[in-house]
């Protein structure tokens, strides 16, 4: 409701600038409430990014490509089971659907500004999609609390020589501790899984 | 912002009980997030149906058909030219994505609280598929604004004898008149959208 609405407002004011704010909203409507999601998201949040569902297509996630300031992660492979659900169907050219949506956001970013969200969980299909990537940015939820591993992604990019993917830990770091050394101990998170992805990325 | 959801909780507080509310949400992600959203729409703001995106699958909306005493609408074949993007994606098998996520939405009804998204738009699409709805309730928005005929679709409904259907009219109604007279002239087209329909349902 409202409450949590202003602490999200305030939560936001209060991160530094040179801080990435991704409103992970997953927002797809038709154009003139997208229209209304996009202004909300970034102009009255002023977040830097957004995560959208591709389900309902271009039209309904256009509002958002024409900020060309900030960075649209549209979900392809997402991390949890009900993705074998639809995004693994098969399509009729071979292809699965989660392919196929890979392939259009791929169009879709003649902006600079699109993005895609694939599982930290699903290494093989990370695997075996990353040649397919071009130079769209990869986020990678999952690592944590659903149990996706941070050595392995970032192995996976750097075998590619890719830098272009952004792991996100939110739970796993936010909630390692619930005693009052919570400050100490979501620091400490952070030290240490930086320490697994600086040497990849070197 | 937090101003325009705290208007919305005094809007659902003033509409009477009896009349059926539904947060056009599109809501859908993974389960502890779907949990917390699940909880938003019907335990706080007290809605009594929701819309929901598919795409990640069951387990992201889990939440969400535990309450049986709401309405789950799930997108299935959307009111914008978008749909064609992915909804219409033709599947191995030979049959369309939305076709093959109204049959999944079929067997979620255990309890009889799951309905389906299908724009009027489609009247081609809602005929050739009426048959396979089995008991889900249909929502069909995109009468208005979008061109929607109420009349095609409700005559649809009547000649296969079906009365399970919703058709939203929103921003037809609200954005009526501009003028002082906004409210009358809401009313007036209330009433002469129900005239087209009542001839239909008897």
């Amino acid at each position: 409701g409202a409450k949590g609405i202003s602490e999200l407002e305030k939560t936001v004011e209060l991160i530094p600038k040179d801080i990435l704010t991704i409103a992970d909203a997953k927002r797809g409507d038709i154009g003139n409430t997208s229209e209304m999601y996009a202004k909300s998201v970034y102009d009255h949040f002023k977040f830097d990014a957004v995560t959208l569902h591709p389900y309902m297509g271009k039209d309904s996630l256009q509002p958002f490509l024409e900020y060309t300031d900030k960075m649209n992660y549209v979900l392809v492979l997402t991390s949890n089971t009900g993705a074998n659900d639809f995004e693994k169907l098969e399509l009729k050219d071979g292809s699965f659907l989660y392919q196929n949506i890979l392939l259009r956001v791929k169009e879709w970013n003649e902006k600079q500004n699109c993005g895609i969200v694939l599982g930290a969980t699903k290494l093989d299909e990370l695997k075996s999609n990353i040649n397919n990537f071009g130079n769209l940015s990869v986020l990678l939820p999952g690592v944590g609390a659903q149990g996706g591993s941070l050595e392995d992604v970032s192995k996976t990019f750097k075998d590619k020589n890719r830098k272009n993917y952004l792991v996100n830990v939110s739970r796993g770091i936010i909630y390692k501790s619930s005693g009052e050394d919570f400050a100490e101990a979501a620091r400490n998170e952070i030290i240490s899984l930086n320490k697994i992805t600086s040497g990849n990325l070197n």
